[in-house]
């Protein structure tokens, strides 16, 4: 039987979470929508604003190098993806990188007349997908992620979906989607939000063509955070995107009246740098460089697997379900239940400290991050899931109330 | 002749000035491009950071409202750019918010085939239009601002143009562009970047369709601050943009996976709101509530005045030539010399602390930020660029070199 505080005793990574400002006595398990903030970020912030842009001002594009710290934050990304030197830019969010990633692969394969996109993703990518494919006079296909692979034929410009579903933590297979898309000349847009930070993803070892990926999820850049766009060096030369603002000029500040494109990767850049919220995010990233990603994944699994072993024992006798995979090969980093009374239950745990999420109709989502959680804290939001659902306390009927909290 | 010292005892809003974390013994005057950092900012920024990111979490989407945030942020900018409540919202950048406001304009209007544009404005403006044009087969005529309303014809889908030129201060006559564009059944698309919060826009009663801005000027939003973008609430209803992200759905934490736009204003949002960027925006338009925008206006007026006074006497014998409207209802915020030696000159004032801007290929820029700049800036300014221009240390030929900066 497993034993929690055993195993967090012997955690090598158990040490990172002091660079964390978690609050006392919260068991925070929802990294997996907004990541928490590292102690140094918050630091960071402070000096950018007082010292970069209250004391350096306009001079601190060039002091500071504001003028490449999209490329800087994106260098800072690319290994967290498998991505090469020179592919990676940080910017915008994650459905306008979308937007612009969806255009470029249509435009690579003129002539094609279909984009086909996992029926299940974030709604965002589905809206996304669904505008690009109405402005291209393209026919959307959606369909479950385990089919996108066999329906890839040379009518097929792109494919796009998900490495992780946000909803289930299952890990699709987007080696054999990109293999596939590849065979028939597609290309592979691939979606690394539920991902990057906390897998591999193998981008460039894997042949995605484009990525996009979020900044406020396990790469804890903080709300809203910037977002991250990759795009395979071989595509740049004729990558073209429409938001063709000024900072994707070749020479921005030449304010030259026609657009040239950037020669690399930051002809993907649209607007002027939110240096305030780039910052924070570059800076969290900087944790990354002290921590493995295989250490990071095994942690990650260990955390699985253990909220697996305890579910079995306490909460499929209560009536839960598991909705995410077993096989620990095939999960993300967050684990899903489905229960009826899911919403109410998630709500009374967020009333003794544990923080979760619910999803329309029946979803409980708890993020294990594992850069902060710990093994104890898996046992915590099990044992409370039990007592809230024995002593009735979720029935409170104010939990049954409609909320807005994500 | 002008005294400047008793121009600053006699300034209502000298006091202003205290609000802001301006570096001791520099004369900032580049407010047009990056706002000084207000005191009430940084502290306002760092309580998000510790509190509602660091201690709420994802708690503060609601306890914090940073659902809101957007649309809040948006109602503060309202009155200052004559707006009526409910058709303001802060997002994304000036680029991608032009794109948004042009494809919404052709899509208000179809079957017409022309976008007009001005032939100077800023080089973000004419690459959007331009590829906005492109992305839909109108057709894209620049022109120079003053030609604009006599080009408007029933082919016109939109005319968009800057309020106030980003190169001369010119104030451009939006009022009867905008009147020439409805009289042919065609739209206007305003800019406001070089004007919201310097003088008066009126977007409301001269009857601008949809406009645009930028965060980080006179708004003082910081570096790369969030945009805004105003519609008309008339068009609220058939008003479509192509960047269909889960925050411009009408519910976007129902995870429906079909779009349906906000009824509102916020059918123009996209991604996840910057939570960081956009907390520092609303701190710094907080600001706005302690003066009028008379009275900035005026003192905006009588710094350019003193300048130009000051012009006439000291900078014209010297061969520097005034590019900015002399009369003061004609000329926005800033003022513009040219000069074959503008390029070191602006660099030998910033190593006297004197800090401007430089457009290529001659121009000297310099932002007079009512809300912090003083008279007798502006007296430091004249005299400054007479004695390196004098003692001829902008011959130095450090300062020759190209920069990158601003």
């Amino acid at each position: 039987m497993a034993d929690a505080a055993a195993l967090d005793r012997a955690d090598p990574l158990a040490h990172m979470r002091e660079r964390f400002a978690l609050p006392e006595g919260l068991v925070y398990l929802d990294g997996n929508s907004l990541g928490a903030l590292p102690h140094a970020t918050r630091d960071a912030l402070a000096r950018v604003v007082s010292e970069e842009w209250g004391t350096g001002l306009i001079r601190s594009w060039a002091a500071a190098d504001w003028i490449g710290l999209a490329r800087r934050t994106g260098e800072a990304i690319a290994p967290l993806i498998g991505a090469a030197e020179g592919t990676v830019v940080a910017c915008d969010s994650t459905s306008i990188n979308l937007s612009k990633a969806l255009h470029c692969a249509a435009g690579l394969r003129p002539g094609r007349t279909r984009l086909i996109a996992d029926a299940d993703n974030f709604p965002t990518d589905v809206y996304i997908a669904r505008s690009v494919a109405d402005q291209l006079a393209l026919e959307l296909v959606l369909l479950p992620a385990g089919e996108v692979a066999d329906a890839v034929d040379e009518r097929t410009a792109a494919v796009t979906l998900s490495h992780v579903s946000y909803r289930s933590s299952a890990i699709y297979d987007l080696a054999g989607i990109t293999r596939a898309a590849h065979a028939a000349g597609a290309l592979a847009v691939w979606d690394l939000a539920h991902s990057a930070g906390a897998l591999r993803c193998d981008v460039g070892a894997l042949g995605a063509d484009l990525a996009i990926g979020c900044g406020y999820k396990y790469l804890n850049g903080g709300p809203g955070a910037p977002a991250f766009l990759y795009c395979a060096a071989e595509h740049h030369e004729a990558a073209e995107q429409p938001l063709t603002g000024w900072f994707g000029h070749d020479h921005p500040f030449a304010f030259e009246q026609v657009y040239r494109p950037a020669a690399g990767i930051e002809r993907f850049l649209t607007g002027t740098t939110p240096v305030l919220s780039m910052s924070a995010l570059a800076a969290s990233l900087e944790i990354f460089g002290d921590v493995t990603l295989d250490a990071l994944r095994a942690k990650s699994v260990a955390l699985g697997e253990l909220f697996i072993e305890l579910f079995d024992r306490t909460l499929a006798p209560r009536g839960f379900a598991l909705a995410t995979p077993r096989d620990s090969a095939l999960r993300g980093s967050h684990v899903a239940l489905t229960h009826a009374d899911g919403h109410p239950i998630v709500r009374a745990l967020g009333e003794r400290g544990i923080v979760g999420d619910f999803r329309a109709p029946d979803l409980l989502r708890f993020g294990f991050a594992p850069l902060y959680n710990r093994f104890s804290e898996v046992q915590a939001l099990v044992d409370a899931i039990a007592e809230v659902f024995d002593d009735g306390s979720f029935r409170d009927p104010r939990l049954a109330a409609p909320t807005r909290v994500t």
